[in-house]
């Protein structure tokens, strides 16, 4: 089946691009002791976690309980849930994960630890833990040091397994390169490789320091002591870390329609932000020199040409650049994997 | 099942809300010529199609092909696509319905109408069209007036069954009521009912006039000749709507649990942008005076307090205020009916 032909709005891999991304992620951890376990949020797929896995991560990092099952249900038994869980379901279901799996997942207070203590007893599991440690995105994460270790301790004397400390840098992901931003990068990684340091010497072994994405995996990946990063956007890439300067090829469109036009210089395709995330921002289309997607309403996007832009006519195809992957594969139930212009896979995407 | 016990992140609808404004909606058509077929995009909710029918709606809009099939499969045979289609696929299931329901959609190009007319040639069916006039939205829709005109015509001649006018005022739906938006909300039902006019002095039947939504219903719904209206979000309501000063309740909230906290003026909530829109503005928190959701990231939502508000805690629950109803549903597979704080109905989304 050629492009042209997939039924749209569709989610469109180009698996030239996909593959080249995961070769050369693999080719930059190939000869490092630091390690990918990259995140599964971004691509839901579990066919692109076993080719992630195939090419050298030790495991996948998540972002939720469901995308854990999700991993585990695929065959995949060793995973990050880098985030926080509460209350009393969440608990329980990763209890039931860590019958059969090794799952870890980030604690940042004592409630979220009594839940998961009071969880894995009911189970009779193994709950694995990191203390998470804000390194200034200042979302989620407890400060470095002293009372990481003593949130360490108060998860041991609950029964948790400690395994080690997480950092996110989300922050920095969106700033570009430079020896500034480098710097501020390291200091994050320094906090984590210092914090697990202390809880070591003081008898809690802490041999998993995961930080990293996308955006610095270069940097941290290459810090002394940080063992894995947490990078996932890099396999399909999108226009944001385009715009970061990120060293990969964007593979990810999605397939619209033309169905309506008003003169030479207004479209209207049946991509809107049901179809598209124009959350961080709008798409870009791609191949129409000359031409601006301007808005998107729920169903519509809307398109102005400059009058020298190639005609477009209702019933025609366009591929449109998704400028923000995370959010945009969310909306999808299955991503069609195309090379040269022809259908070769379709990848179930889960949730 | 209490209502603190739905696993989240999950969308909550307020079961009497949601039905009080049923009512309302039914009492304002309730004596009126003009009749309201509202709009599927907003709850994708078959059982809330029903009970729309059931309060007196003559049938659905919807914005799709795939929504018009769910509607079918649902039972729901009167149907208007407020939307243009093109290609080939589309057409094809088009057709393919339309030899078991009344499925109308709308053109407002040429190139359109061809797929269509060779698409009910191919499947020995008969495809019902609305003309989509521009009535300022500047999206789809040709000019009122002589262009509609020679544009029906073109569909007779390709032997479409043309069924009357349709436009869209999604420009003045963010307007809120005064009597200079009123009057340019009449400028385009009338542009509307004169176009019907011309068509039906030319000898084309165009008995369908359709227009409005939740911001305009009750001035459209009141102009001579306009027959029905299509507004959707009245049903569960958002932000967006009470702030343009729609008479309804918000009866749609997205449950949360907070997963982490630092200090009394911080904490993290487990739903982010996959589970509550943030295209058009930033959600608000209910019951929680003192505290602001300020911003919203892939999986987590951030909440600043004011020190006064009551303490939030790893693992509580809390209601969040859903600004954009239309692209919050689209995320979500089931609606939890909730009355009184008890679980009553689950309502499958149908994607």
């Amino acid at each position: 089946m050629k492009l042209e032909q997939i039924k749209t709005p569709a989610l469109i891999v180009d698996l030239d691009a996909m593959e080249g991304n995961l070769r050369d992620m693999a080719k930059f951890f190939g000869g490092r002791p630091c390690k990918l376990r990259p995140h599964f949020k971004n691509h839901k797929t579990p066919m692109f976690a076993w080719q992630q896995i195939r090419a050298g991560a030790i495991g996948m990092t998540c972002a939720t309980v469901r995308e854990a099952e999700i991993l585990v249900e695929h065959g995949i038994s060793s995973i990050l849930i880098a985030n926080e869980i509460g209350g009393q379901e969440k608990p329980e279901r990763l209890a039931e994960l860590s019958r059969n799996a090794s799952v870890m997942v980030c604690v940042d207070n004592c409630h979220s630890i009594r839940d998961l203590a009071a969880a894995q007893r009911n189970r009779q599991s193994q709950i694995e833990v990191l203390v998470d440690i804000n390194i200034g995105l200042n979302r989620c994460g407890v400060a470095p040091g002293q009372v990481a270790l003593d949130l360490a301790r108060y998860a041991l004397e609950h029964g948790l397994a400690v395994r080690g400390i997480m950092g996110y840098d989300g922050h920095l992901q969106a700033v570009p390169p430079s020896s500034e931003r480098d710097e501020i990068v390291r200091q994050g990684s320094k906090a984590i490789v210092e914090s697990a340091g202390l809880l070591e010497s003081s008898g809690i072994p802490a041999p998993i320091r995961s930080t990293g994405g996308t955006g610095t995996y270069a940097v941290s990946g290459d810090y002394p002591g940080i063992t894995e990063i947490q990078a996932g956007s890099y396999l399909l890439m999108d226009n944001i870390y385009v715009s970061r300067g990120a060293p990969f090829q964007r593979s990810l469109t999605v397939l619209a329609t033309v169905i309506s036009t008003r003169g030479p210089k207004h479209a209207v395709l049946d991509c809107g932000l049901k179809a598209i995330s124009g959350e961080r921002g709008l798409p870009t289309l791609r191949d129409l020199p000359g031409a601006r997607l301007t808005a998107l309403h729920a169903e519509h996007a809307i398109v102005e040409l400059d009058g020298q832009s190639p005609s477009l006519t209702p019933g025609g195809k366009i591929e449109v650049w998704v400028h923000y992957n995370d959010a945009t594969v969310n909306l999808h139930s299955r991503m069609y994997g195309v090379r040269h212009g022809e259908l070769e896979e379709v990848f179930p995407i889960e949730h």
